[in-house]
C-alpha cells in the first residue's frame, strides 16, 4: 500500500487534506440543543464537540482509540549551555518513557492510549524493545554555526513522522497526541518561530525546563546567532532544516498524515505547536484538524496558537512536554464527545422544553 | 452503627472535622520534585496533587472510587416565573438521570462513578427503582411570602444528606461530586448568598438555565421580596430554612459528612457552592475538603469561591448543574493523583537531575 508520501511531497499536492466541515459542525450544534440540558449550558465543552464534528465530519463525533506519538531527538545547540538538563537526559528519559515510568506513560495508560516512542535522532543508543527506531542522524548540528541538518535529512525526518503516524492510524487510532523529547528543543522551536513569525529572540525564547537568568541570556544569544548564521533560509523546508529539529520535522509529518485522514490532533506545548505551524505552511489546512488543549508559559506559545486560529482550553502553567499537557485534557475531550453520543434528547426522555413565551406562562 | 448525627448536631461539636494537613501537603510537594520531570512543570496539576494530599492526609493521594450524589427538590418560588423551564421538569429530569440519559449520567458512567439520585423534596412522584427517596416535604413554600421551610424540615434535609452520604462512603467511595436538580434552585442559591454574603440581588441573581431579560427582572424582584419577607432570619439554620432549598440543605449535610472523613469534595456550580458556604458556616472547616473545579457564569459563583479561599481550575461557561461541571473535570484530578503515584523518581529511573551549577557546566 502506498503511503501517499510521493504524491503529496514529490508533487507538492495538498488535494487530499480534508478541510474543516462547517455543515457537519452546524448539524452538531443543532443536535446539542436537542439534548436534555439548557441550550449552551455546557459552555466550552459544546464548542469542543462542534469542533470535533467538523474535523471528523460526523455530527455525532466519536473518539474510540487514542494514540500518543512521542518523537525523540537531540540538538547540537545544547553545547551552547541552553538547557537546565544535560543532553544525556534525552536517552535516559527515552528509556523511562518506554519502561512506563514517565508522566506521559502514566497519562497514556490512564487514557487507554497506544503510546509509541520513535527515535528520529537521539545522539546515543537507547536499548529498549518498545522503542521504534527511525533515526535520521544522531542529533542535529549546532545551528548557531550553520544549518541544523540538510534538506534531505529534514525530508527524511518528516517522512518518518508521516509513515509512523499512518501506521498507527492503520491500527485504528482515531485521535492523536503528539509529544516530543529532546534536551534543547525549546531552543529549536524558538529559533523556528522567530523565523516563521518574524519575531525577535526576546519574544520567542523562554525558560524551557527551567533554566536560570544566565542560561536564558545564553539561550537568547544562541537563537540570535542561529538566525544570523541561517539568514538565507526563508522557504519553509529550508527553515526547518536550518533552524528546526528532527523531532519537530517528524511531528509535522505526523500532523500532515492526520490532516489527510480527518484525525483530530490534540496539541500540547510550544514545541509541538511550532511543528504544527510549520506543517500548516507546508500543507495548508493542517490547522483544520488541530485542537489546542493548553497554553504553556513559553512566551511564543500563545502567539502560535493565535496565528493558527486556536484557543486553548486551559492555562495551567504546564511545560513538561512529552505530550503531557494534551494528555491531561484528553479525557475531558473524549467525555465531551460521549455526552453528545449518549445524552437523551428532550423527545426521547419526555422532558419539557424551555418556556418560549414566558409572558404567557405567568 | 451511629451516624454521628446526634453528636455533631445536637451538641454543636465540630471536633471530628479533619482540618487540611499542611505537613502532609509539604511532603507531597517535596516528592513531586523527585519525579522524572522538571520541578513545577505540571503547573496547576501539582497544586491539585498537593491539595489532595493535604485533604486526605497521605503524601501520595489516591482516588479510587468516585461517587456522585445528586439531591433533587422543588421550589415554591417557581410560581413567580423565575425559571426558563416549567416546574414539572424536575420530575422529568429525575427520571432521565435515573434512566442513565442525562449529561450527569453519561459523565458519571464514563468516570466509573457510583451515582445516586436522592429525592429530598420533589413536588411530585418519580417512579423509578434507582431513585432514593428521603423526601422531607413536597417542594418548599414560596419564600417571597415567608420561610421556604421550617427549621425542623431544614434539619431533616441536612440529616438526609448527611446520612445518605455516609452510606455511600461506607461503600468505599473516596471522592465525591455533589449535584443538584430542582427547577428554581438558582433563585434559592441567590437568596441564600445575598444573605450570607450581604450582597444585593443584582449581584447574586443570574440567568440560571437561561432566562430572558424580563425573567431576570422577575427573578431579582423575587429575591428582593424573599429577603424582605425573611428579614429576621440571620442565624445560619434560620437562613437556610427561610431562603434555601431542600436539596441545598441536603448537599450541605453531605459535605459535612465528607469533612468528618477527609473525603475530597469536587465542587460544581453556584448552587452546590452556596451549600458549601453554608456548611462551612455551620461546621467550620468544611472548606478544607473542597476542591473548586470550575467557575460558572452565575454572578455570585466567583464570590463564593473567593470567600471559601478556592480557585477554580477552569472558566468554561458551564451552567448545567447535576454536578456536571465537576464531573467534566474529575478525570483530570484523578489522573493528576495517578501521576504522583506512578511516575518514576529520578533515582528509580536513573535519570540525571538538573544542572545545579550552570556556570561550571559550560
Amino acid at each position: 500500500m502506498s503511503t501517499g508520501w510521493e504524491d503529496i511531497f514529490a508533487h507538492g499536492s495538498t488535494a487530499s487534506v480534508h478541510p474543516f466541515d462547517p455543515d457537519t459542525a452546524a448539524h452538531a450544534a443543532a443536535r446539542l440543543d436537542q439534548l436534555t440540558k439548557p441550550p449552551g449550558s455546557l459552555g466550552r465543552l459544546e464548542e469542543l464537540i462542534v469542533r470535533m464534528a467538523g474535523i471528523i465530519g460526523q455530527p455525532v463525533p466519536r473518539l474510540h482509540r487514542p494514540g500518543v506519538l512521542i518523537y525523540a531527538a537531540d540538538h547540537g545547540v545544547t553545547e551552547e549551555g541552553v538547557s537546565a538538563y544535560p543532553a544525556e537526559v534525552t536517552v535516559q528519559m527515552a528509556i523511562n518513557i518506554c519502561a512506563g515510568g514517565a508522566v506521559s506513560s502514566v497519562l497514556a495508560r490512564a487514557a487507554g492510549a497506544v503510546l509509541r516512542l520513535i527515535d528520529v535522532g537521539i545522539a546515543g543508543t537507547v536499548d529498549h524493545p518498545a522503542l521504534v527506531v527511525r533515526k535520521v542522524r544522531s542529533g542535529t548540528a549546532n545551528f548557531t554555526k550553520g544549518p541544523a541538518m540538510s534538506l534531505e535529512e529534514c525530508r527524511a525526518a518528516v517522512r518518518a513522522g508521516w509513515e509512523t503516524t499512518l501506521g498507527l492510524l492503520d491500527e485504528g487510532v482515531d485521535h492523536v497526541v503528539f509529544g516530543e523529547l529532546g534536551i534543547g528543543n525549546t531552543t529549536a522551536s524558538a529559533a523556528l518561530l522567530s523565523r516563521l513569525l518574524a519575531r525577535p529572540a526576546e519574544q520567542t525564547v523562554g525558560r524551557g525546563t527551567g533554566i536560570d537568568e544566565a542560561g536564558l541570556a545564553r539561550k537568547q544569544s544562541a537563537v540570535r546567532r542561529a538566525l544570523q548564521a541561517n539568514f538565507e533560509a526563508r522557504e519553509p523546508w529550508a527553515v526547518m532544516a536550518a533552524l528546526g529539529g528532527l523531532e519537530l520535522a517528524a511531528i509535522a509529518g505526523g500532523m500532515m498524515a492526520c490532516a489527510t485522514r480527518r484525525v483530530p490532533v490534540l496539541l500540547d506545548g510550544v514545541v509541538v505547536s511550532a511543528a504544527a505551524l510549520w506543517a500548516d505552511r507546508v500543507m495548508p489546512g493542517v490547522r483544520d484538524v488541530l485542537v489546542a488543549t493548553h497554553t504553556s508559559p513559553e512566551p511564543a506559545h500563545r502567539a502560535v496558537l493565535e496565528v493558527l486560529g486556536l484557543q486553548a482550553l486551559v492555562d495551567w502553567g504546564m511545560r513538561l512536554g512529552e505530550g503531557s499537557g494534551a494528555l491531561a485534557l484528553l479525557p475531558v475531550i473524549r467525555n465531551a464527545c460521549l455526552v453528545m453520543a449518549e445524552t437523551a434528547t428532550f423527545s426521547e426522555a419526555g422532558v419539557s422544553e424551555r418556556v418560549t413565551k414566558e409572558d404567557e406562562s405567568r
